[in-house]
């Protein structure tokens, strides 16, 4: 039996119907935010199915939760897979759940088809990677791989005042996994991550597996135009230094400026404030967020250039300002997953293709400690971060065979 | 001494000074609310004023309080002139009080001249024209004029929750002129009301006087556009329904529908909502209000319906609807007094210029009672209601000039 042929589609959708009872929502979405006490019932649920496989388990000081198959060389360094099972407060069953279950489904399938391999291959939950409780999002990768300091992310609170620190004790207190004292991150071999696509693209071009090429990169930035508040009977337009006009312009030519032809930027506006905000008064101010991601940073770099001169040319006769506020550069994943991925898609004939990922990921800070890739599948519509969040049985399983059959390959190299 | 000689510049600026300390502002404004013990307390200036002149004063059962000279024919009907003392919370000097002050100059120069008229001549401070503190606005003429229910106004109630009849109560007890009993209201020969233009348009003209044709009908609408939320990061621009991007669309299309050769339509877009507001979600639904306002009801009418076709062309693909939230009809002036205005102006050699008022006024409710009309004066850099508004002293005798002239000609008819 093969390990693709090992994996079995039921199986794998009983766990996430198991799991989404564990902060299910009468909508049918989940509220399992990170280090609550459905975020600990997942961790044990997890560790009970481990337990009875026969895998190792260990947490370690951010409460990042690892199961392992063990390899015959005792001196191999792991391959790693998984992703994260804390959620948004209104979200969805399958976003990173998925991937720690076609993971778990992956070390299941391996053992199963009774596949030895030379390392060991292990899977994860990383701890908060929403980051709507606990600021950053990402956290348990981004302490495994040093971007972030672990005595900082402990101090952190969550909008109730609770402390990280405290909450994560409380969570390890009933953890299924002996805690790995020390900070966290060990050497890794390879990453690779499973999950929802949490776009329309694969559904659209009727894709089972995306071959994640990279993660994009974002930049945010705010733009201010000022003007002048004037009486909305009495003043002229030629009178007027109407700001929202003039952010109209602005966002109207950036629109514009931001179209590409194979619709891989993403350019959005999605806060806006138009001020005095009285409906006879003609604005005085308006202020407004932009949004703008793309797989390759001199693109984004280009595009910031158009923004600036868009603002510095199109708010006459107001005044404008653009101020950029975060800059996250592209995630680029190793060629030899990328082929991998594509390579064992295309075996299991299931119909795949290139695409970067519009949304970030864990594998993003892991991709800094060893060669990582990512796969996904599709979810209905896009939609996600959403209660109303679906995927279907198949594709999670096709996900799930071409992870295990990359995982096995990997690990035997 | 003709009765427009008789006008002192220097004593109508005083009485702007005197009374701007009334409520005054460290900003230089004032905050002189309907009916406030600052309202009361400028109430009492004025009636100090009148009783020095030896003119005769009453109070109406709203508050209006009325200044009256008398002339030769007992039974003919009084010339009126006026407008209002109240002010917006964050107010001008000028806004109201202009219009109070230049009809008790005219009767000051009325009396300096020792002319005497037929007709009595008759000053007014209107109640709560400004509406801030209690809705509607320009309630003291609109009771007057009959449009607005005695019974039902005394009931109204402020923010804080003070009922206007206690306040109305409290203003009277300490009011310079007796109470007429009864519902208010007599019948009336002409009005005619000063007011600064609260618009840029005299100034830029370099006009002193504004000949009143019109004030202006007003519509408003809300219009609301409908996408869905999508990831502002995974989602390519062909599968975005976004909201806010429809919305502009829709107002760039509206702005350039709204353009008139002469200026004179209004096109305000002042309140925008859109939801849910996160920068990294694309918008699924922008709300936002239109001020439209025109002298012409046809040419409200006409840009009514080019709006309503841009709604339901430029959404695509997202949906929109436009709903109707008032309608004022726009009220007409007198033509006798619009030539008179004109001619007195011109007699006295004041560059002046026909034009619609932009912004609601008391004349509009007592135009149904009688021939009515306005005149305009420059007010800088057209800013009003506001702290900073101004004019100048010789603009303003300008006014109360031209004024005086139209109230002893129409008191002599």
């Amino acid at each position: 039996m093969s390990v693709a042929g090992a994996v079995r589609e039921d199986r794998l959708w009983q766990r996430h119907a198991d799991m989404a009872k564990l902060g299910g929502t009468p909508k049918g979405g989940v509220n399992r935010q990170a280090l609550s006490a459905e975020d600990a019932a997942a961790r044990n649920l997890l560790g009970v199915w481990a337990k009875a496989r026969g895998f190792a388990t260990f947490t370690d000081t951010i409460g990042n939760l690892f199961v392992r198959r063990e390899g015959t060389d005792a001196r191999a360094l792991p391959v790693l897979s998984g992703s994260h099972m804390d959620s948004q407060p209104t979200g969805g069953r399958f976003d990173g759940m998925y991937g720690v279950l076609a993971a778990f489904e992956a070390l299941e399938a391996l053992e199963d088809a009774g596949l030895k391999t030379r390392r060991p291959v292990m899977a994860v939950a990383w701890t908060n990677e929403e980051g709507s409780r606990f600021q950053p999002g990402a956290m348990g990768s981004a302490v495994f791989a040093g971007h972030n300091k672990l005595a900082e992310m402990l101090q952190v609170t969550d909008w109730k005042g609770v402390v990280l620190k405290d909450a994560l004790a409380e969570t390890l207190a009933t953890a299924p996994a002996p805690l790995r004292d020390g900070p966290p991150g060990f050497p890794l071999d390879f990453y690779v991550e499973a999950h929802i696509e949490q776009g329309p693209r694969l559904e659209n071009e009727k894709k089972t597996i995306g071959v994640v090429t990279a993660i994009q990169g974002s930049r945010r930035y705010i733009v201010e135009t000022t003007g002048e508040e004037a009486h909305a009977g009495t003043t002229p337009r030629a009178a007027r230094k109407d700001a929202f006009a003039a952010a109209l312009r602005i966002a109207q030519a950036m629109y514009e400026a931001t179209t590409d032809k194979d619709d891989t930027l993403r350019f959005t506006i999605g806060r806006v404030d138009v001020l005095p905000g009285s409906p006879n008064t003609v604005p005085g101010q308006t202020v407004f967020t932009i949004d703008m991601r793309h797989p390759d940073d001199s693109v984004l770099e280009e595009h910031e250039a158009k923004l600036a001169a868009i603002v510095a040319t199109h708010a006459v006769p107001c005044s404008a300002g653009i101020k950029r506020v975060t800059a996250v550069p592209p995630t680029n994943f190793d060629p030899r997953i990328i082929d991998l991925v594509r390579a064992k898609a295309s075996a299991l004939k299931l119909p795949n293709m290139d695409m970067p990922s519009g949304a970030g990921h864990d594998a993003m800070h892991i991709a800094k400690l060893c060669p990582t890739g990512m796969i996904f599948v599709p979810c209905e519509r896009g939609i996600s971060h959403n209660e109303a969040e679906n995927a279907t049985p198949q594709d999670l399983a096709a996900g799930a065979r071409v992870l295990a059959e990359v995982l096995a390959e990997l690990a035997n190299r």
